[in-house]
Order: structure tokens, then sequence, then C-alpha cells
């Protein structure tokens, strides 16, 4: 039984930063998630890949205990490519190529083992095929949603009731900003708790993650990483790592959400030390609590009261 | 005795923001510096004004009990008048006018009873002066430099040498880009301690502050304010209110530093709600405990071991 449905796409990348390329590597939001969430919960994926995707790919994922009975294997076609480059402080990919291909066509169908998974996912497809997805599942506790700019700009209808449907909004600052007019990062969460989530999750960057409740707020840093080699899939995995963490903790509450920043921050932080998932599909437990030991420490508050003069 | 020497502007000004306008009031780096700083400590201020400054300017400092025998009274002009307005996300102030005035020639002395003052604060004024103050002062435990773009672009030689001989450098990401070449944080930091000090201070705004050491690193977010009424002086706020927590700390040590990261974050959380000094000049101590144990919530870290599968 699978503890946590991710939904998303599985791709072939071919990415170039200053500090070198990395050529038909696994890529898609649903890869990069998943492995991270594999650290801390069973998860499984829905997905689609053509007739070309590369054995070892499969074995990777298989080898982090993914369960793969929702990942469609389309004949006709070819897996999604996407190739494209950074420069200067990486915050933007430049995209050179992307083929669609399989995942054009995708119909998102959930097996009968992942139907009555305790944690969906949604990771960044079609509002209208996340919707789809909600369908066919059988009352999860927790369902959070990514999204992306472009479906901001062209189905936000779809998206609006989406996010009107799911427990935590997950997007980064400039999504957040789109999404709501305000730059302000508390005004634009305080909009998004509108929808009705019980978390909104604002990924910063390098400047750390907030997280939102109606009467919550939690703030972590990012890990201060003087070398970033390659962002690509930060975001998703940081996602992964949140809902890999919730769908594993015994009760789902503020606690299981800050497990699941932690997590998520630990993730992305050694996501982007190397190209593809190198780094995040080949952790030991104890790399991950070294980093967690970090930044309890990165953020630990000494006793400090102020007495009247 | 004072404990804090604090060198900066003394100034008035007149702001207006999307919420409001305020006409003459406090302004100037020393005064939001020592108002924030008098919490924590016993501050003395350095610095000048004309013959027409308020006397309930003058009042509002010696009721926050701040040493004003610093303060020069220049009879042959007029105060430093600055006044400006925000626009927007109020990111940055456009100045409407900028009149130097008496601060045009001021030469900084430093009263005999300041000279073995516990701590120093450099704030924003020409490095050439900041390394005046500094061969005035008898051998201060801690001293802390403050600058600006503009100092960065038109007087880098005197700067890098008061760089290499103060503790602390608290900039904001702006003016550590400008000054290294380096818009990632944690790169910039590093280039910075090269010039020795033991601290670098980087202020991000909304996204709070960190702090780096040769071993070290502490975060804070800012407080999730969701109504900014006048951001002008925040800067200062926040070296004011981390040098009185460290001038009033009983060992120079990083829980002092971090204790000062706190004080300076509550402080400049108090100070963006209001115009001037308004809001700060006037807290119980019980207001800034409580937002120091909100901010402990926000950041409170659950325990989180990851098991080997």
């Amino acid at each position: 039984m699978i503890q946590l449905c991710i939904v998303g796409s599985v791709a072939i990348d071919s990415v170039e930063t200053p500090f070198g390329n990395a050529e038909n590597v696994l890529g898609g939001s649903a890869s990069y998630a998943s492995v991270a969430a594999s650290y801390f919960a069973r998860p499984g994926i829905v997905g689609v890949v053509g007739d070309d995707f590369p054995k070892q790919h499969i074995s990777l994922l298989k080898k982090r205990g993914i369960d793969l009975r929702g990942l469609q294997v389309d004949p006709q076609g070819k897996t999604f490519f996407w190739s494209g480059y950074y420069e200067g402080d990486m915050n933007v990919a430049v995209s050179r190529t992307t083929c669609l291909n399989v995942f054009e066509r995708f119909s998102p169908i959930i097996p009968e083992s992942y139907r009555n998974a305790r944690c969906l996912m949604l990771g960044n497809i079609h509002p209208s095929l996340q919707l789809e997805v909600l369908a066919q599942m059988i009352d999860p506790h927790l369902v959070l949603c990514d999204t992306m700019n472009f479906w901001i700009e062209s189905a936000l209808p779809e998206l609006e009731k989406v996010l009107s449907k799911v427990d935590v909004i997950c997007v980064n600052d400039g999504e957040a900003a789109l999404l709501t007019g305000e730059l302000s990062v508390p005004r634009a969460a305080q909009k998004l708790l509108k929808y009705g989530p019980s978390r909104v999750i604002i990924k910063k960057g390098g400047h750390g993650v907030a997280m939102f409740g109606q009467d919550t707020f939690f703030s972590l840093p990012a890990m201060p990483l003087a070398k970033v080699k390659d962002p690509t899939g930060a975001g998703d995995t940081f996602a992964g790592g949140f809902m890999g963490a919730v769908a594993g903790a015994r009760t789902i509450n503020e606690n299981a959400f800050r497990k699941g920043i932690i997590a998520g921050t630990v993730l992305a932080s050694f996501n982007v030390e190397d190209f593809s998932l190198r780094m995040t599909s080949k952790l030991a437990p104890d790399q991950i609590n070294e980093r967690i030991a970090q930044l309890r420490e990165y953020t630990r508050l000494p006793r400090f009261i102020v007495k009247s003069n």
C-alpha cells in the first residue's frame, strides 16, 4: 500500500549550467518529488513515459522503493523531453527545447491500489487534469497542489477550482504574486488562504520557505550553500520531501507540516548540489539527519527577555 | 557611563507612503538606532543638528535615556533635511529633497565620557569620518559598521579600510552584492568575512536576516506583517536594536549576537508599523517580549529524525 500518490511529469532532460552539463538525464516533477518523498514514506507515481524511456531511469525509481503501477508507458510516442540552461545567478531556467510528446495526451488514471492513499500530491500539470485526479481518489487525508505561471495565465478558472479543493497550496514567491497581485509575501499568503486550504507554503529559493495557516506561521531558511550546481527540480524536490514527511507522520498536524518543511528544505539542498537526481537518489539517512541538525542550530534562539528599566 | 556609542545622522524628515504622510518628523540613522538600542543598553549619540532642531525631538531622545553629550549643535546652519516617498511595495525610497545642511561639514568629536564605551556603532556616514571616529575610541570591545551604495561607489578604498577594522559588517542584500559582485548571499558573506570581521549580517527586508561567522550561521525571519506603513529607518533600527542587545549582554559571544538579531528584528518590525519613531519611541518591554515569543514559535523546529529503511 502506498501512502502518497504523486501525479506529475516524468521526463528526460538535458541541462547546462555554469558548472557543467548533463545529457538525457531523468527529470520531471513526479520523478523529483517521488525520490525526495521516498526517504520518509512509500510513494507511487502517476505519469506517462514513451517507448524510449531508458531502463536505468526505471531502475533508479524502483531502487528508491517507488511504486510505478501508475506510470503508463505509451508505445505511440516519445517521453517528455526538456532541454535548457541557466546563467549567472541561475535564478531562471532558459528553455532550449520543450517536446511534450506523450505527455501532451496524458490522461491520468489512478490505479486501484493508489486510490485510498493517505496523501495526494498534485504536481505541476494542467489544472483540469488535477481535477480529474482528485475525482478518482477516495477521500485522501491531505492534498497538496503545485502549479506554475503558465497555468495561472492560461487556465485560471480551472486552477481556482483546484485551489478551493486542496489542503495545501505550494507555490514560489513569483507565482504567489502573479496569483494574488500582492508582492508582499504575508499579504499574498492571506489571499491564498481565502481559497480554503489549511496551509499556504511559499518557496523563496535561497531565502528559504514560509508556511502560513489561519493562525500559524513557520519560517525556515534554506541551507546556506556557497555552490549551487543545478537548480532544476528543487521546487518539486521540496514538495516531494514535504509530502513524504507528512504522509509518514503519525498525525497530520502543525508539527507534521513543520517536519515536512524541514524534509523538503534538506532534500532540495542536496538536489541543487548536483545534476538531475544524482545526489538525492542515493542519500544515507544520516546525511539527511546531519542537515536537519544543522538547520536546528542555524535557527536556535537563545533565551532572551527584556526587563523593565 | 554609556555602553554604546552611536555615530550617524540626526535629521528632519518629510515622508509620504501609500498609507499617509508625516512632515518634519525626527529622522536620521543615529536617531533610529539609538532609540532602538535604548531598550537594551545605555546609548549615546555622536552627531550634529542645526539651530532649527525642534525641542520635542530632543526631549523624545532624552526620554529614552539617550546620552546627548555627543550631539553637536551647529548655530551656523540648519539640520539635515530629507524628504521622499515610497510607492507600490515600498522597497525603494524616492528622494524629493536632500539638504545635508550642517551635516555637510560634520566632524565627529567623541566626548571624553564616550571614549571607553563597550560598543561602537558606525552608522552610515562617509568612511573617512568612520575612520576618524575609530581613532578617537579607546579599544571598544565590539564595533559595527553600516554603509550604503553611495559610499561603495564613491569611497571604496576608505570603506575597505573601515571594513578591515570592524567586528561586524551590517549591510542589506543589495549592498552586499554591490560590494562583492556576488548575488548569492552565502557567497557574498564569505567574501565579506575575508575583510576580517567576526560576523557579517545581511539584512533582507521582508525575507529576514542572515548572520554569518567563520563557522557559524544564524537566520531569523522578519515578523510576517501584512501592513507596512513606512519602512524609513528600518535598517538603522535593526542595527541599533542589534547593538543595544549586544552592548547589554553579559558576554559578547554567539548567543549575544543572536539576541542582537532578535532585538533588531523585533524593533524593526515595530518601526515600519508607523511613521518616524512614533512606534519605537514608546514601547513597553512586554510588547517586545511578546514579539520575541512569537518569533520563537515561528521558528520552532519539532523533533525529527529519519530512520534507516
